[in-house]
């Protein structure tokens, strides 16, 4: 059945996340405060830097001890070594480098510039020492806790998406990704499905949950906004079926069959 | 001011294009016969494929000749060596083959698989002839023209998106991308714009068209749900400013600028 219609519908004034909060209690009081019942089929998309400030992924650079191959690529790449420091820690390798421009793989597969750190709409730590934010420890866990508590509270299935802003390769600006995903197919297969005229589809596995995360990131803004969480409704997940099920790891593409690292 | 909601809604019963249809005109057929009354700031996202139908991009198998080159590559890639002879002809150049995938630039500059040639959701020719589907000549203008055409018949001012689905660096699956685009900055610019904390922000580059794309792409579907066409109803165009205004190009990364070509 194809959809009528999508709603995304923005939880308005969210708190500011401090490291220790209840991500999910959060979220529900936000939902409560806008008269929110969550149904069947809804997802909601969380971005990356509330889940980071929640799981406290905060690094003060004072404490940060350059090597010797950070120094030398904070030359190359004309970054604070620190940051560099903090960059590589967190990835697997270097996929490209350049005077700007510092691309890795992540610890988690993804490939994005900066490892995902960011210094943006984060406050100055207690002692006024400057700070950054890692990526959270582990997406895919998150979604599917805050899935289960969910379904525990609603008694509903919902999808979860945990969505960041990335760069691309060949293209300006950046889009939505889901770095986690729970309770849908993150990779929507259609092998085997056919096309209008009743031919086997060419183009097969579609990126539902980077469409998601995507689509929320228009609602969720980027700058002073502070819309971190977005109700998605809509989505029949139960007919989506239960392919790649439970999982953003099903939208990395392995490196040994990337033509582009 | 934040969006409180977003709102895509599927125009249905879309009847199946043929070349020389008047997209448009469909377009407003399908809007009247669902009461749909547009309004300021919509946005309607077209699938490339009813384009590029309407603009009779078929191009009959049988009556391409494929060069010397296009012989070679196609042994290379494993494929229809007629095809290989169109994706050349619609390219400026191969960014990457390998066994069964061929990238290129497209002649409009995008980078993807086949130059955008698709055989799924072609009718047989006449004669039952074999028959692929070029991308549209020009998206952006397609994009300007409807917009046009609705200012002239509703008297509001809309943005309009030319979407198709695609393949990425380093991610499986496909997500919807902006082809065309007119009426909405493309590609937002946020640099100037601070953060929650009065910072400036960093990543301030945002591919809306691309993120608009993604989430009409979710409601469209890709196999035999024919929807081709979607509205998009909630953003406050007027409030995005005229920045990189009516061009999908601002999209695109300068092959100079990129590190992946």
């Amino acid at each position: 059945m194809p959809l009528d219609q999508l709603q995304l519908i923005a939880l308005k004034n969210f708190p500011l996340v401090a490291p220790g909060d209840d991500l999910g209690q959060l979220i529900m009081s936000a939902l409560a405060g806008q008269h929110l019942v969550l149904e069947p089929g809804d997802v909601l998309v969380v971005a990356q830097k509330v889940l980071s400030k929640a799981e406290n992924r905060f690094v003060e650079l004072g404490q940060v001890e350059p090597s010797a191959r950070a120094r030398d690529l904070a030359i190359e790449v004309d970054k604070d070594p620190r940051v560099v420091e903090l960059i590589l820690r967190e990835s697997n390798a270097v996929v490209r480098h350049c005077p700007g421009v510092l691309i890795v793989e992540h610890k988690l597969g993804y490939v994005m510039a900066n490892a995902g750190i960011d210094a943006s709409n984060i406050e100055c730590g207690a002692s006024g020492e400057q700070r950054v934010l890692l990526l959270p420890e582990a997406p895919d866990i998150f979604a599917d806790q805050l899935r289960r508590q969910v379904v525990n509270i609603f008694g509903v299935n919902i999808g979860v998406i945990v969505n960041d802003s990335v760069g691309r390769a060949w293209r300006n600006g950046t889009v939505g990704l889901a770095l986690g995903a729970a309770g849908l197919p993150a990779l929507q297969d259609r092998r085997g499905e056919s096309d209008l005229f009743g031919r086997t589809l060419e183009v097969t596995e579609v990126a539902l949950a980077d469409e998601l995360a995507s689509a929320a990131a228009i609602v969720q803004g980027e700058g002073d906004e502070g819309q971190p969480v977005v109700l998605v409704r809509g989505l029949d997940l139960a007919a989506l079926g239960p392919k790649n099920y439970n999982s953003a790891a099903a939208l990395l593409r392995p490196r040994e069959r990337d033509l582009f690292r």
